[in-house]
């Protein structure tokens, strides 16, 4: 039989599977690649996409040749089924799907059951021995093919059902018998009917027209149109119709169906996993109706359990199943999960794809894949998703532990802790300082709660986003956080936090979730990571296959200690800032922002130099031999003043000061908007002195270390090459100065932030001054989207819920905005000056997606906080191995 | 004698003028014309620009052919001027000049005097009878030769010349005698015997040599290579050598020096003007030691002088000097504004260029230009500067009247003032309605204001920038505003005002000049704006070469009358928040923000909607016939709750909530940085009501003007397409409701605001959305500098002073920037829709620098306050010519 206009699959048919899914569709290629393998997949025929065309040639018809051929393919299908289309006593029943080269939301899916008749429908009762079941599907095939065939209102049906219900006091539909179905399929010829002018099609073989045509047709359906100009799908691709037979599990008990996985997806472990059901249908599994069966003896001894598994009640199947497996992987290269149906003793496979797994499995089945010889390291490190790692990364909640949730925030910060309620940052830090654990309960975090985010647990925060200060700093520090709990309020007066109508005195003891986000009453234990082993090997392979170096965002000696442990390859962001924070630092700072003239900043500055200098040097030690990049000061002075009379009371103590000036210059400094205020090297050029006192504690520091430092000194928030200019000359300034009076020198790198769009647009300039470019991404989304992160809270959720931005803008880049000035930033510098060295510094630098992006770029480095320096690793290695 | 490698001018040699700058230099080309047209210029010869080259290939020498062209060149000034090079009884001397195609100030700019040496210094003297010039003037030649030709530090000379000063006991230069200075030649001399090892040169033919070498020299000195690299400017250009003959105007009776222009400059009359010296050097008419003489006896006789005037003492070479304006006018058909010297009796032009002039005396001078047939409108139109414009449309102080300037703030408004000092918006209010006029003076203004800005006649504020709130709100309303006058301090509870150490009761009479930052005293006497006659014809003729259309930015009644009256061709952008504020309305809109849920917050939208519908039924009459652009909803809700505890109270009585819930929903609203909030579009999805209410009010007001409206709705602060598309499905569907009502329709149009970085890039996709963008420079500034207009006066002037930003970008459009985000906008979202209206509604749409920029994106039109409207049509006509 020459097969022209449509390819059969199944029953030893020729492999089609080189045609693939531009011609065959998805759901075609893959039932052609499982047949072609020698798997048992129910038989059918699949019309490829260049059909489509001619049936819009042809004037929304089926030509004439494709209809003589659909003889051609039932009856291949009949052959290999052993079933007759339109028999009364041993029907054949159809499935028939669209499948586009790829999946397309805005078409028909799938009609089932084709080829019920009044009078089939006999047939698969009798054969069936469930009169019911046949009568539920026949209801069923006439509702789905009046919906997506003859384009009636599913309401019509649903309602007829309801009613039904109601009048035979039913709440499920399972409640209704099959007398009750018989009447309720005359009910739905009725409305077709009606509805139509025509009866409800009985004939198998015009339904089956019927519903290839519809295939057709809701290619060109108002839906589909909407989503292929959204997702830039060109309207000649066309669809594939796939014809396969149906096979069912509740034919008797020789009948099952069931799911697998070859390995298993919680652990990893090579060994049969997945359950199944004798005499079933494959809803039934999945409904929980019935309670499912283990499949191999082993498990269900394990599990305690008494039901039969498939080994033993089907010993030859489930040996025919087990074989499968093997030859699965073996074709696949991967875990698969599968569903299968055994018709009277016949095993059909339906599906099969790759299994879903845990990070722990996906981890274990890399490592043992690359031992078995199924797969090399390249794709061992493809294979595990990178932003999965987090979940390996922390301490995480036992799962067997019982959880009482008291409120559920955004999940901030991965990882779980325990301790007890503290309000402020300075009970945090004494509470901590005895060895208490804490947990620290704010409204919202600001710089000043530094310290006390440092000394806590974990960080609770009843306002700001995924992005908000709590978070990103939680994340930076390791700290597991949840933010923007709605349902909290603190009263500071009663030293209580409230949740709901619950109040949680301060001292008491909670626990934090920031994987989920949960919020729980007492202590819940824990289970600590594991970094060896898989881990590890995992993480040496991805480095063999890297391009991009991966540098930490990190100022504490804590922090880069960590980073180094996570393999960091420098620090790539260290913000000056979070040094000034410091109980011994902050009153000289204070004191330089009050100073009434520059001989009084300068001064305070002279106090801040040695413990300035301290801090670089702990950071080059420990970072030795290795580059890091060192921002000078970037926030506004306002942030380092405090808010609260009483707090300015004190300040004016501390400086000598009165009140009135204090607050007088609080005010002075207010801003309406910071974020896009003078900050960075605005403040720089209005304050040189500051320049000059960190650039002196860099190059002192750098003296010093014996190993050798090549310090980067970044300049933030440049928009112009004369605002570089200006800061870049006081440093080689004062650089000359430091080395001239230590009698030696060493090299160093001065370089700025790209964080604003006009710095990306004149980046040509710009490059010209800049021996590197590093990414400030946040602050590059905040203004290109006009986005503060800090009050995004408000909104992106329900922006992200209604698609206008496909993930959290400041969780991954927004590529087709922020990225092209990315883009135009990286080739506008690189053409300026080729030896233009690239990183990334933002949150971002540590998000999987966005280093994807960074590789296209060819960026040198990304940056990103310490505890996320493995999945930057592994997510660098995939997009280098995405690009051969 | 065939000239090669030298060009001569003057004497009656042909003219060059052809060759163009290019190849003779700026200042070679300009001496070319002037010769060329027979003007008396003292001779001299130009070597072109190609010659830079040749110096620099024969190993930074000059080539042996030009030395030996120099020989006749100098020939040629030796004839024409009648002196001899070198010569101790006659001697000539020489200018010697650079001259680049465009002006470059890295270069070495001129050697005068060069020439002199121990011998002609005393021809010198005899001749001018004058041995202390002669001998000055020898030593500012070592000195300036010293200096650009030798390469010696001027402060070697400059010190010797302080010592000689103290020594003799004199202050100024002028009390040196020639015996003195003949000294200090000396020194000088020794000086430079010193640290170049050889003599000062003596020999003329060296001197100049050396001279012409410097001049090539300084082409490739490092100022000059910095400032071609900041300038574009390829290396290849070279520089060009004038050296011309020196005339002198202090050689005795018959010499005279003086400057002249052909009108005059402060009032367009058509009559010479100007002033001059006998027997005097160009320096002494500026230096002010003697007092010039008038040129026209008519002049004289009118300011009642007494000093002959020039057409009295020197009556031929006056009548001479008359015939050259009459010939200078024809030929450069403009004001010329000219040096001369007399020597001798014999005339000669150091200079003429276009004439400054005041903006009346531009409006006259191109009008009788016109009329006497010098030039055509469209040279008249180019004529006069579209900025200076705003100068005639306002009140201005009068000249005359004396002025006690107690503070200077920034000039954020033009016009000037007077009124009593009021010190918040609501006595502002009262008082005016009593007739009073009174001066607005706030520490800064918000958006709860506008009522008492509106009522005052005038504003100043301590705070704020050029464009803060009280500037941009004060432009666009036509009242003079000072801000961020930084002496200025406000007691409330005193009601005083400080100024210094003054202090000024609330009631008290000041005056602004809003052109000058200028705060007065009483009540300083102003002068009304003419707006017919030439201005009008001015006007006229603009509108017949303007391609691009003019609307301005109202949403009251009054700025859309003052539109119109200016020529406004439409409205470009009402901003509906503005209505929000009024009596009327504010408590609805409060209850709306406050309102706990939907239902509340429509109860009260249905009670602001007849205010808006009236509102906009208002502007579509008075604008009937032309397009109107209304922008939905954008600044942040709290802007329009109160921020002080007592009116919190009275919001709570209002609309009978609790004050702790009226705070702690002014709370939740608090933002860090509202400019990036939860405003435009934003608001708008999340509260759609808010849509709904807006589009109804303006369906239902366009469809009651019966002369036909087709308003165009615009989307505030969209980033991506689906934003637009989610708002705009609200606005077509509440218009098929308003029309299905009324029983007929209208055309309308649907935009958006570009206005944030993302959305320049996107424009292709939000084209597919939009039928006109209009340009939002001031938010799209503000994101791709990364600059809140709000707080950018800590840091702008610093900035505009460093020259990191030629102009304050939210004045100037920042067009390296700004400017190519528009660019892609323009090109992205013609491209995807070739109808696509593109406008510009920013404060920029009113300077004339930013809609020449506009013209060259095809904009469609700019929209800029009601009062700039002229400024814009002079400026977009303009633009026009420019690009003819």
């Amino acid at each position: 039989m020459p097969q022209r206009l449509l390819i059969p699959f199944g029953g030893g048919a020729p492999s089609a599977h080189h045609l693939g899914k531009a011609h065959l569709g998805g759901k075609g290629a893959n039932l052609a690649e499982m047949a072609g393998i020698g798997l048992p997949v129910p038989p059918g025929f699949t019309i490829p996409t260049t059909l489509c065309a001619l049936y819009y040639e042809a004037g929304a018809r089926l030509p004439d040749a494709l209809l003589a051929e659909m003889v051609g393919g039932l009856a291949h299908i009949e052959t290999v089924a052993g079933m007759e289309f339109g028999s009364a006593t041993n029907p054949l029943l159809v499935s028939v799907r669209s499948g586009a080269r790829v999946s397309m939301p805005g078409m028909m899916d799938t009609v089932l059951n084709l080829g019920l008749n009044d009078s089939t429908v006999e047939g698969l009762a009798s054969r069936s021995g469930n009169p019911r079941f046949a009568w539920d599907s026949y209801r069923r095939f006439i509702q789905m093919y009046g919906d997506v065939v003859l384009g009636l209102d599913h309401y019509l049906f649903e309602d007829a059902l309801e009613i039904l219900k109601d009048d035979k006091g039913a709440t499920l539909d399972t409640q209704l018998t099959a007398d009750d179905l018989k009447g309720l399929v005359a009910q739905y010829q009725a409305i077709v009917q009606k509805e139509t002018g025509k009866p409800f099609p009985q004939d198998p073989r015009a339904q089956l027209e019927g519903a290839v045509g519809a295939v057709f047709g809701s290619w060109r359906s108002e839906r589909a149109a909407v989503y292929r100009r959204l997702n830039d799908i060109p309207e000649d691709w066309g669809t594939a119709v796939t014809v396969q037979a149906m096979v069912f599990g509740n034919m008797g008990e020789t009948s099952a169906t069931g799911v697998a996985f070859t390995r298993n997806p919680a652990t990893g472990e090579r060994a049969i996993y997945g359950e199944y059901l004798i005499n079933a249908q494959g809803e039934d599994v999945v409904a929980g109706i019935r309670t499912p069966q283990y499949l191999t003896l082993a498990a269900r001894e394990q599990a305690g359990a008494k039901a039969a598994s498939m080994e033993e009640a089907m010993p030859d199947v489930f040996a025919e199943l087990a074989r499968m497996f093997a030859q699965l992987e073996l074709h696949y290269r991967d875990c698969q999960d599968i569903e299968f149906t055994v018709q009277e003793g016949k095993l059909w496979l339906l599906q099969t794809r790759s299994g879903k797994r845990t990070a722990k499995a996906a981890l274990r089945m890399a490592c043992e894949m690359v031992d078995e010889g199924l797969i090399q390291t390249d794709e061992a490190v493809l294979r595990v998703e990178a932003s999965v790692l987090d979940q390996l990364l922390h301490p995480t909640l036992d799962p067997k532990a019982e959880r009482k949730v008291l409120a559920v925030g955004l999940p901030a910060s991965p990882g779980a802790a325990s301790g007890a309620i503290v309000l402020d940052s300075e009970t945090a830090h004494t509470r901590a300082a005895t060895g208490e654990d804490v947990i620290l309960v704010r409204l919202e975090t600001s710089p000043e709660d530094i310290a006390g985010m440092h000394a806590a647990r974990g960080i609770l925060t009843a306002r700001g986003g995924m992005t908000s200060h709590a978070a990103v700093v939680a994340r930076g520090m390791g700290r597991p956080c949840v933010s923007g709990a709605g349902g909290i309020s603190i009263d500071n007066d009663r030293r209580i936090l409230r949740i709901g109508n619950r109040e949680l005195p301060e001292g008491a003891i909670i626990t934090l979730d920031g994987a989920s986000g949960e919020v729980m009453e007492g202590r819940v234990a824990t289970v600590e990571p594991e970094l060896s082993g898989d881990f590890a090997r995992l993480m040496i392979w991805a480095d063999g296959h890297r391009r991009m170096k991966v540098r930490a965002n990190a100022e504490t000696p804590e922090d880069c200690t960590t980073a180094r442990r996570f393999g960091a390859e420098g620090v790539g962001l260290a913000r000056t800032e979070h040094m000034f924070f410091g109980a011994d630092r902050i009153v000289h700072v204070r004191a330089m922002i009050l100073g009434a003239d520059e001989t009084s900043r300068r001064a305070a500055l002279a106090k801040l130099l040695p413990a300035q200098r301290a801090d670089f040097e702990a950071i080059f030690r420990i970072m030795e031999g290795l580059p890091v990049t060192i921002r000078l000061l970037d926030p506004p002075l306002h942030e380092f003043l405090p808010q609260r009379e009483a707090e300015m009371e004190e300040v004016a103590a501390e400086t000598g000061l009165s009140v009135a000036a204090v607050k007088r210059r609080v005010a002075d400094l207010h801003e309406a908007n910071p974020m896009l205020g003078h900050r960075g090297c605005r403040l720089l050029i209005s304050y040189p002195e500051i320049v000059e006192m960190q650039t002196r504690a860099i190059f002192e520091a750098a003296l010093a270390v014996p190993g050798g430092v090549e310090p980067e000194v970044m300049v933030p928030l440049v928009a112009t090459r004369r605002e570089l200019e200006i800061v870049k000359a006081i440093i080689d300034r004062v650089a000359g100065e430091v080395f001239e009076a230590a009698g030696r020198s060493l090299t160093y790198h001065v370089g700025t932030m790209i964080e604003l769009p006009r710095a990306a647009l004149r980046a040509g300039e710009i490059a010209g001054a800049a021996e590197f470019f590093s990414f400030g991404t946040n602050d590059l989304t905040q203004t290109t989207l006009g986005i503060s992160r800090d009050d995004a809270g408000r909104f992106l959720g329900e922006y992200v819920d209604a698609g206008i931005y496909p993930r959290d803008p400041f969780v991954s880049l927004d590529v087709e905005g922020v990225g092209e000035l990315v883009q135009f930033a990286a080739e506008r510098g690189k053409a300026a000056r080729p030896a233009l060295k690239l990183g990334i510094c933002g949150e971002h630098g540590g998000d999987p997606a966005t280093i994807d992006f960074c590789e296209t770029q060819r960026l040198d480095y990304v940056s990103c906080s310490p505890w996320r320096v493995p999945i930057a690793r592994l997510a660098a290695a995939q997009a280098a191995l995405r690009r051969k």
